[in-house]
């Protein structure tokens, strides 16, 4: 059995932009059409909602999602868009599963704090990561910090860089 | 969309008995006839390797590992038996994530203090549990922690003890 | 420099009996006076606030909580009996950090699933385990995990199987 | 009861420069001679062993470590500037544990990725955030994700941040 490479992607929630938005619904679909899983911060909101929808529209998609809460009832309702939802109860610690989870870590457009914390543990942990759009602030800081970070603007690139860091077989 | 519901299934590694490693084996299978997705602790060894490998012997399985393992190389190889693996790096706290994650836990045959963990993690997070071919005495410690608990022998009383308690839409 | 041995002590919290809360203090007073320092789930209920009490009514108390919340203002104003508090902002998964940092693992009366999994990850973890007035039922069931953990009524001879069990220099 | 502030120091391990580590241990000296404690990621490197060794320094100190490892022997061994060890088992996750427990955090010196991780985790929490010594690039980023962070170069100016940044009772 072979195993379907999984793609995590990180960004903002509350605050995304509209661009993101549509970057992350587009990458998402890219995902599910390369036979890819989706690995995502699971909430109804921001690039994680969209991430999961993009990948949701295309047929044979499996798509993951690593949630904060515990799983009570008020969770499990906010979950519409995943073919699988893992519950941590541990607050932003599920930040880090699901970047060691990932076989790339994708940060998609300008995030905040949190999608930060996400791209500094996919260095420490020496995960692929590929920046997608992001502020040049943002590349210029984790360029810093390994030279082995990756920058685009567009999905199509993105995915070229992911298809070339999967672990080969 | 609608989600498949996620079963946990917990018990041994190393040292589970022949009996246990049938039934795990035979509940897997079960689980996916009917098409739940399985969870397990994803170790290629005792029950965890028996119900994943029931569970992709019959076809449209989905089978999700949470491992205590970073992901690096060697956990990674691990792994053959999963459609999913997640990995935590946060040792023995993913038995919590298992139990959180799962829409329904069960205990599959005599386990050691990992497994106990899980079935009082289960309990506590108020999640159903069901004992499968536990011993008396396992019987009688949980049921006393919690008047919900289920106990059977049998795999396919299992099941119907699993359907009834999986959440209603 | 010697650091000071540190005795996690486990218990339930609403449900607590009195005689358990009475030994919980006992126990407390007990640790700071042979000085060690205390490790106990931290919040302000039953055997974790009597332990805590008990430990701070004798001079030179150093007492730790590690607690699930996530250190808000509200979870930071209920820890007065406290020298120090963690906050893990990791729910249930925070009993596993007890069970490690803990020299001794000692369980005080009848507790409830929280308290079990706590047992269960100390004999999972292989740390020393001490079960203090618990229901006959709890002993057979810990002691059939391990043939290491030690029981007893009192709490005198609680610290002496303390003393015993603690790692030497 | 009052609880003594408790600050946490984050900065490099292994690549720490000399110039991080003089100012590490002068501020872990400083954070005793003010009453405080000190939290810190507690291996036996860098800017970590640096604060703990500062401030074992000046008598009256509390030091506390909250390490990436089990506490199995070898973790044990190795953390003899430390008044508390925390083993969590739980790898990187523990530097939110390190953020959330803090009163202050403070990252001493050009850090790593996981250094960066603590940073954001810290504005992520709303936790009060110094940053003492470290490059302009850092300053730039982290300022851009919170205008509360607070930068300065000398032991004395990050005390001053620190005692305006501590909850009033």
């Amino acid at each position: 059995m072979s195993r379907r490479p999984l793609i995590g992607v990180m960004g903002a929630g509350e605050g995304a932009s509209s661009a993101a938005i549509q970057l992350a619904e587009e990458l998402g679909a890219a995902i599910t059409e390369r036979c890819w899983a989706l690995l995502s911060g699971g909430r109804p909101e921001g690039v994680m909602a969209a991430v999961s929808r993009g990948a949701c529209s295309v047929e044979g998609h499996l798509v993951v999602g690593v949630l904060p809460g515990d799983g009570r009832d008020h969770d499990r309702q906010q979950t519409a868009e995943l073919d699988l939802a893992l519950f941590t109860g541990m607050g932003q610690a599920r930040n880090l599963i699901n970047v060691l989870s990932a076989d790339v870590v994708v940060v998609c457009g300008a995030g905040g704090a949190g999608t930060a914390s996400e791209a500094a543990h996919a260095i420490k942990a020496e995960r692929p990561l590929v920046l997608l759009a992001v502020p040049p602030l943002w590349q210029e800081f984790f360029c810093s910090l390994s030279a082995a970070v990756q920058c685009t603007d567009a999905v199509a690139d993105c995915c070229s860089h992911i298809e070339a860091l999967l672990p080969q077989d």
